[in-house]
């Protein structure tokens, strides 16, 4: 594919509970989609019903926006690439896979690419039947999440969650943030720019070394491996130069506290 | 890491609502993790209200083992390795990575494994005011869901999901199904481990922190961002439990130290 999907839809198929619908309502929001279709709800005002406001949160402009069909296939205009969710695989049906390798099969810039806009389409059956082999016979793809082999049980919402975000994921690495509208961003671990040299390390340990002589905790006659040893520990927690900083301050602060004790003496 | 953790917790803060906590037993299990532990939930029978066992589903089981506490502290047994789940980063937290990267990082055959066994958890504050920066700056690492910049409102039961969903494949990627055979088969009946975990580092802090003002180095009333800075280099250099021992005699003779100066006044 040499461009992102113009249409990203999630499709509902006989949903039974309006709080559901709510909730993958905000999933999908969650991850950057707004285009969600019902297929004969179980109740017709189920977009307005208070379960289903409630659930989605602040994603009732998706609420809004969704269309209620009589059919599936009034619900695939623009959509080019069908997505089954099942938990069980059928005879004849689309080949099984787990939704991060398909995705990345899907967006291979290898793949040929159509020549217009392409959609894709996620169908998800309803919550006590699962979907029909009608329907999933006529999918490209069954994505099967790799779950839990004792306990599968995924809700319709928590389902909707993973496949929304492996997408979210996938296009990203695809596309970047192009995919989307907005950007999004991942503060990076703090630089290493600032990490202390190890001629610092060293100049520490050696002040530190004194201090623990100084609070007689080190003796110096018999000092053992307590050296080697703090060294190792500050080697791998990579102080900045600030750690350093205040390092330094606390072995500056025992000497003192050591030399108000020895005055007495 | 050359082992499956011995422990995956999933720890919610002060829990308010009683069907989050239900959905995320459900969220757990589906993956294959069943070790729920709440900390100060808003109510004290949450475990087995209506509202908890019904969203749980079949994962009844997940809630009948969690545990209560009154502390993050209590929580944390076995557990060396800590993720924060926080929209928002913290100054002088830890590094802010997206779950798949640091699930791949912390499972890098190539990174020095405790010769122990080890363990993470997975924190979750409250559903109206998230994370406490005391409870983020205890973290090994902040786990940020790369979202919808423009809505990142998950759900608390959808954020433990995707995680689960994301630290199940890192660990099948790395380990295959043996990671979840040990997990369970597994279980330390203390933390005889090599590696210090998390409620022992946190002692030696706090003992340190006192050990710190007695020297006069640290003004409880004015104490900046010196503990926080000091938990991230001791999270970083995972000390050993010989380690913490060594720390704490650091931090008891700088208090004999500064008693000595004392007793002069």
């Amino acid at each position: 594919m040499s461009a992102p999907p113009a249409v990203t839809r999630f499709i509902l198929i006989e949903p039974s509970h309006a709080g559901n619908v709510g909730a993958v309502a905000r999933a999908m929001k969650v991850m950057g989609f707004h285009d969600l279709a019902l297929v004969r709800p179980r109740w017709p005002d189920v977009l307005t019903r208070p379960e289903a406001v409630e659930r989605a949160s602040g994603a009732d402009d998706v609420l809004r926006a969704a269309r209620v069909t009589g059919t599936l296939q009034e619900a695939l205009e623009g959509v080019t690439h069908l997505c089954a969710t099942a938990m069980t695989p059928r005879d004849f049906g689309p080949p099984v896979c787990a939704p991060r390798e398909h995705f990345s099969q899907l967006l291979n810039p290898a793949r040929p690419a159509p020549s217009g806009p392409w959609g894709v389409a996620f169908l998800f059956g309803c919550e006590r039947y699962g979907m029909r082999n009608a329907d999933v016979w006529r999918c490209h793809a069954c994505l099967s999440i790799p779950a839990n082999p004792a306990y599968g049980s995924l809700n319709l919402a928590a389902a909707a969650q993973l496949i929304a975000y492996d997408w979210r994921q996938a296009l990203l690495a695809r596309f970047g943030e192009a995919a989307f509208a907005s950007a999004f961003a991942v503060r990076p671990a703090a630089s290493l720019a600032d990490q202390a040299d190890a001629e610092q390390v060293a100049a520490m340990l050696a002040h530190l070394e004194q201090a623990l002589v100084a609070v007689g905790f080190l003796d110096p006659a018999a000092p053992k491996k307590l050296m080697p040893r703090l060294q190792q520990l500050f080697n791998r927690a990579q102080p900045t130069q600030q750690d350093i900083h205040i390092l330094r301050g606390i072995a500056r602060a025992m000497q003192q506290a050591a030399r108000r004790g020895h005055e007495e003496d």
